[in-house]
């Protein structure tokens, strides 16, 4: 039940935000420090998800990047990142996803990750963690990778560590076998799915992990902050295949 | 009759280096040194994709990335790197691609850039660049970005730069709107198709770039090396959308 409505999610989802990839859009800015773009993607895609679960599960909570925070006491919360990886989006790289996740009592329960572009969905939906492509489900499964010499790390940008925390982060990509950049909320998808070992991205906010906890933990892997808690509140991540490699990363970016 | 032939080694590509994608596949090590992986995918696709040219156009010389090169004296020449940026593909991202260039008296001609995960192709042949995504094909056009001020820049890791030129790179990072890492050829194939502005990357071989070369510059776009000269034998490669931006950011990576 879960499962199918997390596919009709990503549905709407989709619907809502290809129209405007690759499109020439009007770019906002929605801070003036910084770059934080924010498209007609972003806001139809929240309103419409929203909509959805409003329809579906009327007591349920519901905090969205765009839209804030509806129903602050109920016990379970959906929790939106439209366009996670606007960057990515407004340069044209399928990268980026939309992010869908549900907390029971603060914990990650079910998420959702889609990328419109190339099809994918991929689902967690309280027991198990899959794969939707062109009309085939598969099931996720983490790497075995242990050690760090053998592990594929992934990161945002590694600009965005900062002071002692780039140093320790510059001291892990010398200890890994291989370091991608630039990579999103894919990167985590991708852990989920065996094809990396270590994902660290520092500053994220709810909306931006919650939906990935649940399919990094169903598809059998760890996720954490840097201080080694709970992530669903975000802050500085580490996300791993094993508790082995997992505690590894840690003790390195502990310095 | 060049895009037809070009639509059908993108075809060929596909089937050669999909089955291979995300699979568990062994990793060769090309290289002792550093980390150079080399797949199944990548020698069935060039194996194939020479089968394609030799029926075709027989008389043309053929250099690819894994098997060198057949008849160095052929005034054409064909050039296929069958999976560039092997890092991305072997960590499941769908910004890897088949690149398939040639060359008439040392200068690009015609281009190809496949990803077969997405469907797309990016394809110039010798008048045009089109994208043929799902069937449908439209024409590549790079964008009107004049200033760096403006500009979005896409570098694959800026590892890659050294010493002096890794400052220069790092300043050139200051003075624009916005930076991408890990992008390998889907970098230039959407400077082609207007949603990067400038990219930068350095120590490509020929295979790496003579299919982008035609695939920018038939789009309205200018690539060079850092001396300012033609790229089609490879070095430090920097493309631009305006001859305006091309000059701004090689006279900061000149220093």
């Amino acid at each position: 039940m879960m499962f199918e409505f997390l596919e009709q999610v990503a549905a709407t989802a989709a619907e809502a935000t290809l129209p405007h990839f690759r499109s020439r859009l009007a770019i906002d800015n929605k801070e003036a420090q910084g770059f934080d773009p924010v498209t007609e993607a972003d806001r139809a895609a929240e309103r419409q998800i929203r909509a959805l679960i409003a329809q579906r599960f009327p007591e349920d909570g519901i905090h969205g990047e765009e839209y804030g925070l509806e129903r602050p006491d109920a016990p379970r919360r959906w929790v939106i990142d439209p366009v996670d990886g606007t960057r990515a989006f407004i340069t044209g790289l399928p990268v980026w996803g939309t992010l869908v996740g549900l907390t029971e009592n603060g914990r990650a329960v079910a998420g959702l990750m889609a990328q419109p572009f190339t099809g994918e969905a991929f689902i967690a939906d309280g027991t198990k963690a899959m794969r939707l492509w062109r009309g085939a489900a598969e099931p996720l499964g983490v790497s075995g990778c242990r050690d760090l010499t053998d592990a594929r790390l992934f990161t945002t940008s590694p600009h965005l560590f900062q002071g002692a925390l780039r140093q320790r982060y510059d001291a892990l990509e010398r200890d890994v076998k291989l370091f991608r950049y630039g990579t999103d909320c894919y990167a985590f998808a991708m852990l989920a799915a065996g094809f990396a070992d270590l994902v660290i991205d520092p500053g994220l906010q709810a909306y931006d992990i919650v939906a990935l906890i649940a399919l990094i933990e169903q598809a059998g892997g760890i996720v954490t902050t840097l201080d080694g808690g709970r992530a669903e509140n975000g802050g500085d991540i580490i996300a791993a295949a094993t508790p082995e490699l997992h505690a590894s990363a840690l003790a390195v970016m502990r310095g």
